[in-house]
C-alpha cells in the first residue's frame, strides 16, 4: 500500500527496508521516473530552509515529478490555525481552506513549520502540521515540524548504515552549546529513529536538557559526555533548548563543544550534524575541517532519503 | 487565431466554448503537452498569491510548458510606471524596459498587480497591467489586475456550469463584511462574466457599495439581501471596498455575513467565494464547513480555467 | 575539456568560438537537450536579479536541465564568510558548509553576490564568490560577483558581433550619472572582454572615475566624452561609483548623460546598457525609445550567452 503520511518513524513499518531503498536509489537515481510523470509535489515553507528545500526538490525531479515551491509566509497569505475565531485581525486565510486548496493542486505536499518555542503544549500537539494533514486530503511529507524532522533522521540512519564498520555501531547524540533557543525537533526525531535501529544508542546532555521521554525510550541517557563518547562510532552533535523550562537557553555548558581532544576516547568516531552548524560554538572548526566530519556526506544523503519516501508515496 | 490577451471577458468571443474546453481539460489534463513543449511562461507577481500562483503553474505544467516565477517586488527591481520622470528616486527600472526584456525570455507572461485603492482613476486606467501588455510583445494573461480577475471569473463560471441543476440558475453576488479595504477586481470581473453567461444574475450590497456600472450592465441590483437570496441557486460571497468614496470601508453592515439561517430561503444554494476568506467575518464557519460550500471545488477549477486559456494562447 | 569555472574572460580560451556558439544556439535553441538530461543547476542569489535570473533559467531549460532557484538571503540562512570566528552572532551557517552541501545537490551552481562597496580590498578579493567556488566542488558560473559580470559581458560581445557593420567596430564605454553608488562589476567586466575582442575600444569617464587598471589594459581612456563618441559604432552607457575614494558618488558630471544631440558625432552608433537603467538620469528616454537603442536586443542575448557557457560546462 502506498505511504500516505511521513511525519515520524511510526509511519514506517520497516525502517531497514526504507534505508535500503534510499541506498539503492543512490546507485540508480533515475530509474523510477515513470512513477512521477505528471505528478506534482508542492513544497510549502513557513520557515527558512536550504538542505530540505534543495534535496527534496532534487529527489522529486529525480523521480520525474513536477515541483512547485511556496514560501507561504512571504508569497502567500498569513494563515490562521485556530478554530472558532472571528478573523478580524492580521491573519488572512484559515488553514482549513489553504490546505484544502493546496491539496487540489498537488499529488503530494511537503510542509515545514517550526515551533514557536513559547507554549510547549501547542508545539507538541503539532497543530500546524496536523492541520495541513487533516485538511489537504493528499499524502503529506514533513519537511520538519514543531517536534520532529523525519527526513533528516532517515538520512542520518542511511548515513550510519552506509558508513558503519561494525554490525551494531555505538551512536551518541551529544548536546552542543548555542546562543539561541533551538527546536527539539532534530534530537527528538533522531532519538526515536535510533531507538528503532540496530545501533547502541546513547544520549548525552547537561542537566536541564532532558528530552521529552516519548522520543527516548530505549536510549541510554547520561549527563557525562566523556562516558558517552567512550568507544563511540558515530557522534551526532546538536544543540537544543530546554524542554523544561520550555524553549530556554540555560547558561553554562560551553565545555560541551566537541573538539579533537574529546574524540580521542572514541572509536575513531565519525562526527555528524544536521546543519546549519555554528562553527566554534556548537562544533569546533578543527573537527568540521577534518576527515572525522561526515556532515557533507550526511547532507548529500538527504536526497536519497527524500527520494525513498516520495517513491513509497508514488507507488501502490 | 491564437489568443493574445486574457485580461477580461471581452477578450473571449465565446465564453461557453472556453468553459467547455476547461471542463474537457479536467477530464484529459495531459492530452496537449505537445503544445507547450519548449514554451515558457513567466509568472510575474507584484503581490502575494496562493491559488493563482499554484493553479497557473499547474496548468502550464499540464500543458508541458516550462514555468519561471518572478516575485518582482522581492526578487527583481522596484519598477517605475510613469513616463517622463527623471528616475532619481527609489524606482530602479522602468516598466518599458522590464516588460520588453521579460517578453524576450517568455512565450507567455502572466502578471498580477493589485490596485493602490488611493486613486480611482489610476486604478481603473489599469496603468500597470496595460503597460506590461504594451511593452512585453508577447501574449499576456492577467493573474488579477487592479480592476479584474478574469482567471477567477472563468473558474467561477466553469464551476457554475459544472454544478448547476437547472438550465438557467439564479446566481447572486452578495457583499460581505470585512475590516480592511479590498479591491473591486473580483466582484467587477465576476459581474461582467455573469452578465454574459446563461444565468439569472443579481447583485446585493448595502447602500454605498455600488460597483462601477461598466461591469454590471444587465444585472439586477438590490440593497435587500433577503430579496436577492430568495430562490438563489448559487451565492457568491465577497467583500469589496466602496467605489465612491473610493477604497473606503464604510461602517456598519456586519449583518450581511451569510449564515445557515439566511440560506433557508434559497434553492439549497451552493455557496462560492474566491478565497482567501476570513471566517466568521466575511462568511460563517458553519457554512464553510458544510456541504453548502463549494469553495474548494471552485478553487480546484482554477487549474482548468487557466489551462483552457493557456491552451488557446499556445494554439493557432 | 569541459569548462569548470566561468568567472571572467580569463576562464575562456577562445572568446570568438564562444560567441559563435552563442549565436549558433540562438538559431538552434533546443538541439542539445540530451546534454542537460537529469542534470541540475542551482541558481543562488544573494542579491536581486531580473535578467540574470530569468535568462539563465531559460538557458538551462533550453538545454534540458532541471533548475532550482535559491534566494539565499531570504529563503536560506544568513551566511558567514570569515574563517576563525566563533559564530555566536547573527550568521547561522558558514560558507564552507553551505557551498559544500549545495555542490551535493547540483551539477552546476550559479552564484550572484554584489560588493559591499565599503572595503575595496574585501570586494576585489572576491571572497564570497571564491569561497563558493572553493568549497562547492562543482562547476560554478558567476551570475555577477563583486567585481565582474561575465555573462553580461559575453552577451554584450555576442550583441556587438551580431550587429556590427564593420570588421572592427569602435566601441565606447561611457560613464553615466547616477544618484546611488553602483558596483564596478559591469564596466570592469565589459572592459576586460573588449580588450580581448576584435574591436577598437575606448573608455570615457569624468576625472575621479578611473577603473582598476587590471581590467583596462589595452583600452584608450579619456576624460573627454565627445572625443570618445566621435565615430563610435557602439556606445555602452553605464554608471559606476569611484574606485578611489572607493564606492563614492562624486558630485557633478550630470552633463555626461547621453542624448540624441551627442549621438550626432557618432557613426550612427547603437546604444547599449546592461539594464536596469534609470531613464533621464543615466540615459535619456529619447534614446531608449529610439531605434538607436539596442538594450532589449542585448538583454535577449543573455539567454544565448548563458546557454553557450552552460553547454561548455555540460560537455566533455
Amino acid at each position: 500500500m502506498a505511504l500516505k503520511l511521513f511525519s515520524s518513524v511510526h509511519d514506517i513499518q520497516d525502517i531497514n527496508a526504507l534505508t535500503a531503498s534510499a541506498l539503492a536509489l543512490k546507485q540508480n537515481p533515475y530509474g523510477f521516473q515513470h512513477l512521477g510523470k505528471n505528478k506534482t509535489i508542492a513544497l510549502v515553507f513557513l520557515n527558512p530552509s536550504l538542505r530540505t528545500r534543495m534535496s527534496t526538490q532534487k529527489a522529486a525531479l529525480n523521480l520525474g515529478m513536477n515541483v512547485m515551491v511556496l514560501n507561504m509566509d512571504k508569497e502567500g497569505w498569513a494563515l490562521e490555525f485556530q478554530d472558532n475565531v472571528i478573523m478580524n485581525g492580521s491573519s488572512v486565510e484559515h488553514i482549513r481552506e489553504a490546505a484544502a486548496v493546496l491539496g487540489q493542486y498537488a499529488d503530494i505536499i511537503g510542509v515545514r513549520s517550526f515551533p514557536g518555542l513559547k507554549d510547549r503544549n501547542e508545539d507538541y500537539s503539532e497543530t500546524i502540521f496536523n492541520k495541513f494533514v487533516q485538511y489537504c486530503g493528499v499524502p503529506v511529507v514533513s519537511l520538519e515540524s514543531a517536534t520532529r524532522h523525519p527526513l533528516q533522521s532517515l538520512a542520518d540512519l542511511v548515513t550510519i548504515q552506509e558508513l558503519k564498520t561494525v554490525a551494531k555501531p555505538k551512536v551518541v547524540l551529544t548536546w552542543a552549546p548555542h546562543v539561541k533557543p533551538l527546536p527539539q525537533a532534530v534530537p527528538n526525531s533522531f532519538a526515536e529513529w535510533m531507538c528503532k535501529a540496530d545501533v547502541d544508542f546513547t544520549i548525552a546532555h547537561p542537566k536541564g536538557f532532558e528530552l521529552c521521554e516519548d522520543f527516548t525510550k530505549g536510549a541510554s541517557i547520561t549527563n557525562n559526555q566523556d562516558e558517552a563518547l567512550a568507544n563511540a562510532d558515530f557522534i551526532y552533535v546538536k544543540n537544543w533548548s530546554a524542554y523544561e523550562p520550555y524553549g530556554k537557553v540555560l547558561p553554562g555548558n560551553e565545555g560541551w563543544m566537541l573538539t579533537h581532544k574529546k574524540l580521542e576516547i572514541t572509536n575513531q568516531a565519525k562526527v555528524m550534524h544536521c546543519l546549519p552548524v555554528r562553527r566554534d560554538l556548537e562544533l569546533s572548526a578543527e573537527i568540521l575541517d577534518s576527515s572525522s566530519s561526515i556532515v557533507t556526506h550526511q547532507a548529500a544523503n538527504r536526497v536519497w532519503a527524500a527520494q525513498a519516501v516520495l517513491k513509497m508515496m508514488l507507488e501502490g
